[in-house]
Parts: structure tokens; C-alpha cells; sequence
């Protein structure tokens, strides 16, 4: 329990350290439960939430009203809304979460040595996976879902213009999970809204293994300035679409369009592209992309076969515009497209459209970002279209796990040595 | 270049982000190496190293004299010395490690989606390596022989004291290794013995991917109190032997002795022996230890069996003595036993001694330790006797690769998407 004698600047670091220390211990309970019985317990979770809708809505109503006080952005009332709906959209989420294979206990490889003694690698829950996100409450439950299902405790910190939201649909959830056996804290919120409670989450190591951030740009680089705690995001998806000169024309148009507007606000949307200067179909697919309504900037050869591009600064190879806007460049071969990538890509999702193989498979190879693409629109970057269910968030960091994380990246492994009673010589 | 003109405070961090930079564009260029190409490398720098013996020899004669004028013990003379014998071993360690599977190219796994995409995760090198290291010179050579198989640029900064030694070997594998066309600042030494160079490593996040600290445990507790960069390390082996009441009598006695005396000095070497209540060898089983010459720290238990062992205090059962010491407790029954390792383990290497397999694979699935052994010594924690070939460490940390690491948890991953032109809906 918090110590409320303490020196109060201390507060935030102590109820961190009591909410970590009651996850560490669910965590270890956790680790004992059956796929089964977690599965259950998410059906549960999300029959439960459908029984709450009312009670839920209320309390989101009162976030909503205080959103409207504060004078929040449209964008941002309509991301912080819940209504009978979504709310159904939440559950049914739980539910698919429920139905994926648990990694727990797969044995990843293994060994079996001279002396008789086997070794295996096997899947093991990471343990307390901590969760700072902003002003979606549909995180809530679906980040603990996921956490829950691969073993790990989860902390959670959502933003304060959600706070009734979130209280409401975590009070729900840790009671259909109780009741259904799962330890009461291996799905905790934090309580309060004061900003050292997240310094005291990124400086808990030892007692959180992981921190996953979901929000916007500035809270992400926040966690990964701050953070003594290893995180598992990304900060940018300056995504290259590279179209080389032996690009079949439809599909470059396809793809250049698709990856740049079906969603221009997810970080998997296309913000740069590439024209080799061999490729022939450089006016059309420029035309195309125009012709969608997106802003084009350009450097002097793209000016000169697209009328409407205004000129492209330095800066704009190096933002992410998460909007109808797309810097345009022409490229001397895949040797200049590839280090255009080098120099201004951030390790997220960049593609080639080609039919040369042999260009294409360089492509995949050379290019050092999580995802690597040919022929395919940079808007499949999710764990949903990659096949692996729900994901916790896209990391581009170079350890652990990397591009879209789901289950397996919530994992990590022991090993286990079966003898006969071998000592070492 | 290092730019001189900057505040002389500034040099260190300098120093390194200019050496972090050459190492990441030497990293590109050492990615496209064919396996071949890095083995023959490593084998033309073994081949360098026994052709160098004199100079090698004659460098680490100045260590060793201001060694000796330093006062230094004589164990850590011992570790410094290089002779013909030392430096041949060096060399077949580096023939070792070219002949091992080059992990880089390998493919994870692939997954077909409906719509004709499929996705491949492909290993990778992780880029940027940096190894801190103590007074042993032969880690100039493993740790970047490792680094470099893998495909990793690395910066290695030794100990002051085997400065001379470490320059010496440096220049014959840096040299050997451009002659063989890997890029010369794919192995790099940070040339001052500045001790501020180490915190600037600790801090190039962005510059340096991993760090891997190679000594004793104050420099393992600094790198990970103080390091921006992940880390890959363990700090103790406070390691555990469980005799449960089935364990064979024969076996218990040899692993036990053989955990704890083998060597004693090595993290996967037995600290504390629980015996269960039940177990009906307890008393010949600690006069075997003690006939071994191991001193006894036991509960009052043990020492009611073992009438030569002192009593152990609070401290001990957190204690990683590295010596013939042993502490040695009575405990009812397994679950006792996982409790106490919960409490006291370091997650290092945890074993049990049973005939009784559910009790024994209860005790593989719930100790959370990165290895958990079953009838087999402690001692036997280590990528070698694992059949991994060389190991960069033992890491018990939670993420990335755990236990013996060695050229699989040298790399990473990325996403390969092969399609025909899809668009996302």
C-alpha cells in the first residue's frame, strides 16, 4: 500500500514502486495460467463491458464535457467519444484477442548435446509491460488485453482528458477478470493524473520490464528521451515509395496513390517519392498522385514534369507530413535512391515498385528499416494486414522486437536443460 | 575527423559520436559481405596475429611492467599477460568463430496472406556494437571477431591498464582485416584512456546500438546504472541447486560439488543449496561438499546435519561469493524452494536434482530465470558447452536474447514484403 508519509514529491515514485511491486507478483500468477483460462477471462472481460455500456458512456460523458470546457479540438473530442458502438467495437476486439494462439510455452528451438543433455528455448510472458498512450480509451482495454494474453501485468497510464473513461472501462474489466481468476492486479491503472506519475513509470526499471507509448509524436519522443525503462515504439514513418525504371505503370500508380492517401494520418502513409530518372512514366504517375488532391513538392526535375509541385525544401525530406502533402524527387538509379533513404528515411516501412527482380531483391535487402517492401503499398504496415492479429504498436528501434508487434513481440524466452545428472569436466 | 577546436570537455563525446559515425557507414558495407568473405577475413587475421607474435609480446611487456610498477595483484597480472601460448589460443578462437553458421540472411519465418503478400522476417546484423571491457586483451580479438561474423561494426574500449596490449592487437586485426576487403572501421579501438570516453559511450544512443560490458561486476553495475543504450550483460550469479526429496543420492552429491567447486570464480557456479526437508541424503550429501574443502554457511537446519558449517546470515542468501563458499538451507517441500529463488535468485542459472519429472518440469516452467536446468550442473551455464560456439556474454535481462548469447543475439531482424502490386483496401 502507498506510504502517504512520505515526503509528498516522492509520491508519484512510490505508487509506482507499490503498483509495480503488486504487478511483479500478478505477473508471476499469470504466468501459471492456462491459454484457456485467459481466453475465457477475455470473454468474459468483453460480456461484461457490453452489460456496462450505459455506465460507461456516462462516465465518458463527463470527459467529454470537460473536453468541451477545455475547448478541445473536434479531432480530439472525437477521439476521446465513446458511444454503444464503439463500445461493442471494444469488446469484439477482446474477443479476437481471445481466439489468437498463445505464444506462451512454444519452444522456439532446440538443442541436444553430445553429453545427452537437451536444451530448449521456450516462450515466456516478459513479465510488467508498462503503457502510456493519450486520449483513445479504447486503449485501455485493448493494450491490457493483448499484455494479459501474452502473461505480463500491465500498468496503465492514459490521459488525463480521459480519466472517467478509463477508470470506468478499467473498474469493468479488472472485475470480469477477477472474476473469471485472474489476479486482480495484473491489469492496474494509474490513479492519478499528475504528470511525475509517467516520469516515475520511465525511471521504474527493474519494476516495469517494458514501456510501450501510443499517442502522438511529442509523447513518444518524451518516454524515449526520458526513459530508464526499455520502450517498444517508433517516432516517425518517413516512408519512401522508390519507383524504378522497370515499374509497371499501373501498379507504381496504384500503389503511389494507395500509400499516400487512403490514410494519410497512420504512420505507415507514404511521405516521399522516388521516380528513377530511367523510369518513363514519371509525368503520369505524378499527374496521378496530383490528381487525388495531394499537394506536391518537388525538386527541380519534378517541377519541370508537374506543373502544380511547389518546391521542396531540405526540410521536407525529412518530415513526416501525415497529410495530403508528398515530396517528389528524381533519383539517378537504385544506388541514389538508396541513399536518399539512408539519409533521410526513419526505419519504418520504404518499398520499390519494380518488375526487375534483381533490383527489387537489392532493395529488400539494403534498405535498413523495419519494414521493407516490393510491389506492395507501405498502408499494409500493420499487425492486423501482416497476419499476426491485434498489435501493441510499430517499433523501429534495432533490438527485440521490430515493425508491427503483436503477441510474440510481448514474449520473451528461457532456457530449459534437461540432464541425467551431467557435470562439466 | 575529431575536431579539435571544440571545448576540450567535449572531447570524449566527440571522439565517440565521430567513431560511432564511421562505424555506422562501415556497418552498411559490412551488411553486404557474403559469409565467406567475413569467415576468410577472420582466418587472414588469425593468420596476422601468429605472424605478429613478437610485437604483440613486446606490447604487452610495457603493460605488464607498469602493471607491476601499479602495484597490480598478481591475478590481475595473470589476466593481462599474453604469451606465444596466449596468442595462438586468440588466433583459433577467431578460426573458431569463422567456422561458425553465419546467423545474417536467415529467414525467422514467412507468412502467406490471402491477398498473394508474403511477409518474410529475415535476420540482420544490429549494427553498431560497443564492448567495454577490463584488463583481458584477448577480448580485443573474441569480441570483435563475434561482432564482425555477425555482421556488426564494432568500438571496443578496453582496460587503461591493457592499453598497449589492446593498440597492438587492434592494429594486426584491423590491418588483416582490409587486407581481406572488410572495412577498416568496422573494428575500432577508442584510443584514450580517458575514462570519460566510457560515459560518452553510455550515452551514444543513435551512434552505438548495444552495449556489451565485459568485466567485473562494479563495471557491469556502472554501464547499466548509467547507459542510455541497451544493454546486454548480467550482474550476478546467485545461482541455486534444489535437491528435492526424489533426487537420486549419486547425482545430487556430483552436481552439487561439481556446481559449486568446479570453478568457483564463474557467474554459472552454485551459491546456495536448498535441500527439501524430505530428502533423505541431506547429511551425506553436505559432507560431501565439505569434504571438498568448501566452506559451509547453513541455516540452523543445516547445521543440526553439517556440524562443520557456520551460521548464515540475512546477507548470505544474496550473496555471489565467486570462492568456495557455500550457503545451504532446509526448505519444506518445492513450493518453499521456488519461493525462496523468487526472493534470493539473480536469474541467472537455477537447477533442481529430482527423479520425480512433474515436480522437476514444474520447477523448468516456474523458476523465472534466463536458465533453468534439471539434473545437469550449474556449470555448465555457457554458450560453448550450450553448442552456440563462442558466446559475447551471458544476459539476464528480459528482452532481446537471453542466457548464453551469442551470434543469434548478435543481430536482429527485418520485414520482407513480397507483393504483385496490392493496394490496402
Amino acid at each position: 500500500m502507498l506510504d502517504t508519509t512520505k515526503d509528498p514529491a516522492h509520491l508519484p515514485t512510490q505508487l509506482i514502486a507499490d503498483m509495480g511491486a503488486r504487478a511483479r507478483a500478478a505477473a508471476a500468477a499469470l504466468a501459471r495460467k492456462t491459454s484457456a483460462e485467459k481466453s475465457d477471462a477475455l470473454r468474459a472481460a468483453a460480456r461484461a463491458l457490453r452489460a456496462a455500456v450505459p455506465a460507461i458512456v456516462a462516465a465518458n460523458g463527463k470527459d467529454m464535457q470537460s473536453g468541451r470546457d477545455k475547448g478541445l479540438s473536434d479531432a480530439m473530442l472525437d477521439r476521446l467519444r465513446l458511444d454503444a458502438g464503439r463500445i461493442e467495437g471494444i469488446a469484439a476486439s477482446l474477443e479476437s484477442i481471445a481466439d489468437l494462439p498463445d505464444p506462451v510455452g512454444d519452444v522456439i528451438d532446440t538443442i541436444a548435446r553430445p553429453n545427452g543433455m537437451t536444451l530448449s528455448r521456450v516462450r515466456i510472458p516478459i513479465g510488467v509491460i508498462g503503457i502510456i498512450y493519450e486520449s483513445r480509451p479504447n486503449v485501455t482495454a485493448d493494450a491490457a488485453a493483448l499484455c494479459m494474453k501474452a502473461g505480463n501485468a500491465v500498468i496503465l497510464r492514459g490521459g488525463s482528458e480521459a480519466i472517467e473513461s478509463n477508470r470506468a472501462l478499467h473498474i469493468v474489466l479488472a472485475e470480469a477478470l477477477a472474476s473469471a481468476g485472474i489476479p486482480a492486479d495484473a491489469v492496474q491503472l494509474v490513479p492519478t493524473t499528475d504528470r511525475a506519475a509517467v516520469g516515475a513509470m520511465l525511471q521504474a526499471a527493474g519494476l516495469i520490464d517494458m514501456i510501450v507509448p501510443r499517442g502522438g509524436k511529442s509523447l513518444v519522443a518524451r518516454v524515449q528521451a526520458e526513459a530508464r525503462v526499455p520502450v517498444l515504439a517508433h517516432l516517425d514513418g518517413i516512408n519512401h515509395l522508390y519507383v524504378h525504371s522497370s515499374a509497371d505503370p499501373a501498379k507504381a500508380e496504384a500503389i503511389a496513390v494507395n500509400a499516400k492517401m487512403r490514410r494519410t494520418g497512420i504512420c505507415g502513409a507514404l511521405e516521399t517519392l522516388l521516380i528513377d530518372a530511367a523510369y518513363p512514366g514519371a509525368r503520369a504517375l505524378l499527374a496521378a498522385v496530383a490528381a487525388t488532391g495531394c499537394e506536391l513538392r518537388g525538386d527541380d526535375a519534378v517541377r519541370a514534369l508537374a506543373p502544380e509541385a511547389t518546391p521542396a525544401t531540405a526540410e521536407d525530406w525529412d518530415t513526416e507530413y501525415l497529410a495530403p502533402v508528398l515530396s517528389a524527387a528524381i533519383v539517378d538509379g537504385p544506388e541514389a535512391a538508396l541513399d536518399h533513404i539512408a539519409r533521410h528515411g526513419s526505419g519504418h516501412t520504404d518499398a520499390i515498385v519494380a518488375e526487375d527482380t534483381e533490383v527489387a531483391e537489392t532493395f529488400l535487402a539494403r534498405v535498413d528499416s523495419a519494414i521493407v517492401m516490393w510491389n506492395a503499398s507501405t498502408q499494409f504496415a500493420d499487425g492486423g494486414e501482416f497476419g499476426l492479429g491485434a498489435e501493441i504498436g510499430i517499433a523501429t528501434g534495432r533490438l527485440h522486437a521490430r515493425g508491427p508487434v503483436a503477441l510474440e513481440g510481448l514474449t520473451t524466452y528461457k532456457w530449459q536443460v534437461r540432464g541425467t545428472g551431467q557435470t562439466r569436466p
